[in-house]
């Protein structure tokens, strides 16, 4: 049988010839339109007609009308834009497969988070402060406000491909680790909690890392309630998704000083308007959605897509990795 | 037989009473003048004439005179100042034991070193600039210019307690380690070199961490030539001691590009000035002496002193804890 891939990533050069020798053999239409970021979904063309494959981030609409597609791969790691009844259930019932790229973001994400814990533990970012600002050289203060992360509780929300790879770069610490997802299994090494169990262990994690994808169940996932619920002095990290949070609950747990500090890298609204009091919130720290940022992203994109497409044409579906339907 | 320990580390109250708990019945005599630094070496007075146990930091001149002392404990893990071969030499002949507090250090330096390396390695410090700059969202820029650590190449300069720590927090990250030191083992997982390699792999490494300490053979280690033969765009790292590094060569190699950045937490003169070139050079980010920062300093200090004492009083000084000699 022969495959057309209809891909509408921005990829660089070597990425794009990766992509074409990956597909050995079957067509590859690259949309007139390309996006080079992964969270936009964008406008087809008349190409995405003749395809039963799609790479990158189509419009979920267009995806549902055409039953032509037998695939959708997206280059994302989160897919919110897709995680409907409508478009997952339809795609089971037509027998197409919707894939993500969640593997190759875990290294990064996982990465991000544990620079984020680190350099809050280590007071690098006060220090850098000080540094463009006055020169002064905080000795004891600095010294006294690093915390070892040897014995400290973390609250994972949300245990998928990155969380399972965080619990990894974890495990030298020596820390407890919890982790909440919607079936609690138990794993090595973590407790897996279920919901109902997640305000009381607030009240013992001291560093709360939300990993939530978007969906209905998890917006607004962390609000007022769960913030009270935490242990005085706790961090909280997001590079979920922004729309799990309440951000005006989250500023004024800074504010009042329930929290001890915030490092954001995903937001309700994206980018972050620079009118944003986030940016100012006292202790609230900002990536601008980074914690999946590799430099060779186009590449590793590529390789992902050509080894599921293997199995794709050889009709073993079951055996791609990140599928989700 | 009593002892009498003579101490002139500023405790705080807790550690202060575990260290008089601690010596079991045996004497403790505070000093008038207790320092609150690790670093720095104190005048003595009349107690210490009455002691054979020192735990501080006292004038090594003071230690040799005095023969009635039988073991020196410091408070640092450097150790610089009685790194002599007069004063390690008197005190092997004399049967004096000499010890420094490295374990209490190696844990925070370690994380310290992973959290300056994270921190490059996700934009960390350029997105908290923009953060307190014009709120820019660089959200391409800090992606493609995030870099994982997965596959890269470690050059430890010195491999002691610090190092053999690091090196277990490194594991999961699958790098290629080096590590050089005066007398090459080979170890699980690291590639000991002796100094005739280090040229050659300084042209492979993409970061070079400098545990080294203070002594004759390590100054200047890090000089024009070394730093000629590093790998363009290498990352430097300093938290062994800043002796050890010749700091204009360090700053024109990074002026020129040739380093891609130093993050520096020892110096050759501390505090660092306000004056000094360092804090303004390109790609140089600077904590101030921070790396064995840990909240609870003093009381893991007294527990490390604690548990070695025990074992001196009982004669078992072949079993202390990171001792010298
Ligand atoms: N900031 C960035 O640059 C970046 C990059 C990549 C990903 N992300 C975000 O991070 C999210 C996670 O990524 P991932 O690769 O780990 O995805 P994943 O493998 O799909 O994991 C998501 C996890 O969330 C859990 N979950 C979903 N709804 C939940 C709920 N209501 N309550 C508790 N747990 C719930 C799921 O567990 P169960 O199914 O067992 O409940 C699943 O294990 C993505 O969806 C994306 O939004 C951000
Ligand atoms: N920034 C901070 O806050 C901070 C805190 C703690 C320590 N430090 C510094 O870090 C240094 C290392 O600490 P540590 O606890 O790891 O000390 P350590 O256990 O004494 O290790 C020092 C290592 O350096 C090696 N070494 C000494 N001279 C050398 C030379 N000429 N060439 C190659 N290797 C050499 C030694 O290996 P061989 O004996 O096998 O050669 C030894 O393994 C301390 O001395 C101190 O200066 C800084």
């Amino acid at each position: 049988m022969s495959h057309t891939i209809w891909c509408n990533a921005a990829l660089n050069e070597r990425a794009e010839q990766m992509l074409v020798d990956g597909a050995m053999g079957h067509r590859v239409i690259f949309a007139k339109e390309r996006l080079a970021s992964v969270l936009k979904a964008g406008k087809s063309d008349e190409g995405i007609a003749e395809a039963d494959v799609v790479f990158g981030q189509p419009e979920p609409a267009e995806c549902l009308q055409r039953a032509k597609i037998k695939w959708v791969a997206v280059t994302s790691a989160g897919y919110g834009r897709y995680d409907t009844p409508e478009f997952l259930e339809n795609f089971k019932a037509r027998g197409s497969v919707f894939s993500t790229s969640s593997t190759v973001f875990a290294e990064p994400c996982a990465q991000h988070v544990m620079a984020m814990m680190l350099a809050l533990g280590r007071q690098l970012l006060e220090s850098y402060a000080e540094q463009r600002g006055d020169k002064q050289w905080k000795f004891f203060e600095r010294r006294s406000a690093s915390v070892l992360m040897n014995g400290q509780t973390v609250l994972l929300l949300g245990y998928g491909t990155i969380a399972r790879r965080l619990t990894e770069l974890l495990a030298p610490f020596g820390m407890k680790i919890y982790a909440v997802r919607r079936k609690a299994h138990s794993e090595r090494g973590v407790f897996v909690i279920s919901e109902e169990r997640v305000t009381s262990v607030l009240g013992e994690a001291d560093h709360v890392v939300n990993l939530l994808p978007d969906n209905e169940a998890t917006r607004n996932y962390v609000n007022a309630r769960r913030l009270a619920a935490c242990k005085p002095g706790a961090r909280f990290y997001n590079i979920g998704r922004g729309t799990t949070v309440d951000e005006n609950a989250l500023m004024q747990a800074l504010e009042n000083g329930k929290l001890g500090a915030a490092y954001l890298d995903v937001f309700a609204e994206e980018p972050l308007p620079s009118s944003s009091r986030l940016w100012t919130t006292r202790n609230c720290f900002i990536t601008p959605h980074t914690a999946g940022g590799r430099s060779d992203q186009d590449v590793a994109l590529v390789k992902h897509f050509v080894g599921n497409f293997k199995k794709f044409a050889e009709g073993e579906t079951g055996a791609m990795d990140d599928r989700v339907v």
